[in-house]
């Protein structure tokens, strides 16, 4: 297998973006990756999206995305894994080099969810559609039973994951591209509006647009085009009962722990040895849970990392430097390559205010649905 | 780059099969490629499917369909580019052994487009939606006004169409698992109802249910799970302008060209060498349009392949032995999986009474939207 580099990045801003359509949205992401490594041509794409269909009636996004850059002809297609769909689409572009296929790969992942479609609806294709979706139960509801459960079983308060939010809006407000720029109290998160009880509105993330895309290519061709390239250390995918009630313990994210073993082993490391971490929050509970199945925190013990200060810059392990999914903003089909590209500019020195000092392995860990399916990828400083 | 070879095959009927669900049908075909070829687990599974969102509700189908075989857990995701998913499924589990991230890998597709939706909107998805769905074409006019051009630029006539539907559904009498399994006359062609003129009812593939899936791993494994693998020489991607009215020439299919001279040129062979081939006839000008842009026949002389008998069984180059998409249906995101697996058992010498004698080379080309992606894959007896 031919070992992997990200050798450049680039993101649109994420939000409501109403002048931006979903091609302008890629284009903006992918066209900043190239022209920052001067690459004039690329060998395939990947595009990774959720739910373009339903969105704004538009499948078949690979020639449509092609186009849209001025490549059209070159190798193109989607993947699709609900919210980790832009993982996916870098693990596919990961397969892609690796397999010597292709020299030179945009992973790229777009999502425009504000053009009038019901979202929630939309949203609700990630889960099982005859055993849930069918019967009313949407994402916020499922992550409340999440929620519930892991309260149950451990204590978890209100407060605790509260302070998930807290901390990502701190990063976030050091993010130029993310969509909420500003701090937050527990006090203003416990006085939101009850969304699905237990989760408030400030438990959330928000509806976004966005675009996300990293450039890939053979780590021996990689100072063509930087002379800092990222090497891609691991790629685990993994899933698990796609509705909630099918899983042994709905307050411990099976397919998250898998994805990240098969990673670990992969890149012959240990969630001992990540040093910075981008983690799907999609809710507030998911942060927990998520730090607990990839083993940065003991299980049980994830609703201290944040208020304890663990997983805030300058803590032991910074998680979600970006301002995550909360703050950041969460464009499904974008988010898994823009936590990616977070981890790339870390390990670059390139995060600014969110730098996390001295990181030379990080890790990126998107998810769709309640947790039927995860991605995680390993990244190393070369 | 590892060499990898399809080792089983499965698929189930295709037509309106009301009583089979988007995961029946899928897991019809999965365990049927699985249990020819004693396999109890896999390493990874791509689900190539154009838009079970739009037409039943349920995005997502990595997590579902795997566990739909008993295999939640597993490495899971969907690939998408229209008509054309299937063949992007194939080519997805290509790199992915190819690379070795992955030993054993089920390539699958699957449609249910029977159930409720608005099939014409669904599909028209593939289509341009600001530039051409929004404004109201829908893939029958699409390929009617490519039938134009090309009738405009080379004397084809409706009953040069009508002969390309006549060959599929005399090939199509004979697969037992084809949708429409009666022979036609070019009268009945020629008498059938205008759906957008100069394309009638039996010039059209038909709408369809079903699921296609084969297995993957290194050629130097195959053994394992069957006496007779055969080997994927190559795989070739392309696209073109998305919409229509952004091409060179509407007549000719420049995006599968190009996907035929990349998986050519990885196969170090040329169409001269190919002996049996599935070509993706959604209508009948699709299957003349692509044997010119495949090499197969002259620029300008497909029209008379099908009516000299060149392409039927028995001829000089057999095409769509398998009843093509006009006879054996067409589940969009099924079809390209299904092309393949006519071709390994053409070259397993396993097609009946549709056998092709002494074949050694086979190609596979499946389609995206009017033409704006194709996929074209190479099988070689090993």
């Amino acid at each position: 297998m031919r070992e992997v580099a990200i050798v450049a990045a680039g993101m649109s801003r994420f939000g409501e973006l109403w002048d931006l359509s979903l091609r302008d949205l890629f284009a903006t992401a992918a066209l900043e990756a190239m022209e920052k490594a001067g690459a004039d041509h690329i060998d395939a794409l990947y595009v990774g999206n959720m739910s373009a269909g339903k969105f704004v009636g538009q499948e078949h996004l690979g020639p449509l995305m092609a186009e849209a850059i001025g490549l059209s002809g070159v190798a193109a297609g989607r993947v699709e894994s609900a919210c980790a769909s832009g993982g996916l689409a870098l693990r596919a572009g990961f397969a892609e080099v690796a397999s010597g296929m292709s020299d030179l790969v945009l992973a790229a992942g777009v999502e425009k969810m504000t053009d009038g479609a019901d979202v929630t609806e939309v949203l609700a294709t990630a889960a099982d559609q005859e055993l849930e979706a069918y019967h009313g139960v949407t994402f916020p509801g499922l992550y409340a039973m999440i929620a519930r459960a892991h309260m149950q079983a451990f204590g978890t308060t209100e407060e605790d994951l509260a302070w998930v939010s807290v901390k990502n809006h701190r990063h976030g407000a050091l993010n130029p591209k993310a969509q909420f720029r500003r701090e937050i109290k527990v006090e203003d998160v416990l006085r939101s509006a009850l969304v699905a009880e237990p989760l408030r509105l400030l438990h959330c993330s928000p509806v976004s647009d966005g675009a996300a895309a990293v450039l890939l290519c053979p780590l021996d061709q990689a100072r063509k085009y930087t002379d800092r390239p990222v090497k891609l250390l691991a790629s685990g995918v993994a899933t698990s009962s796609m509705s909630l009630a099918g899983r042994a313990d709905p307050a411990f994210l099976d397919a998250v722990q898998r994805s990240a073993e098969r990673a670990y082993k992969m890149a012959g490391i240990g969630p001992g040895d990540v040093q910075v971490a981008e983690v799907h929050d999609c809710f507030a509970i998911a942060e927990i849970c998520c730090l607990e199945a990839l083993g940065l925190v003991e299980r049980g013990k994830g609703n201290q990392a944040a208020r304890s200060g663990m997983t805030a810059l300058g803590g032991r392990i910074p998680v979600n430097t970006s301002g995550g999914l909360k703050s950041k903003g969460h464009p499904v089909g974008a988010t898994g390559i823009a936590q990616a590209i977070e981890i790339f500019e870390q390990l670059r020195d390139e995060a600014g205010e969110r730098q996390v000092q001295k990181a030379r392995i990080g890790l990126a860990q998107n998810m769709g649905g309640s947790g039927a399916s995860s991605v995680t990828h390993i990244l190393g400083r070369v």
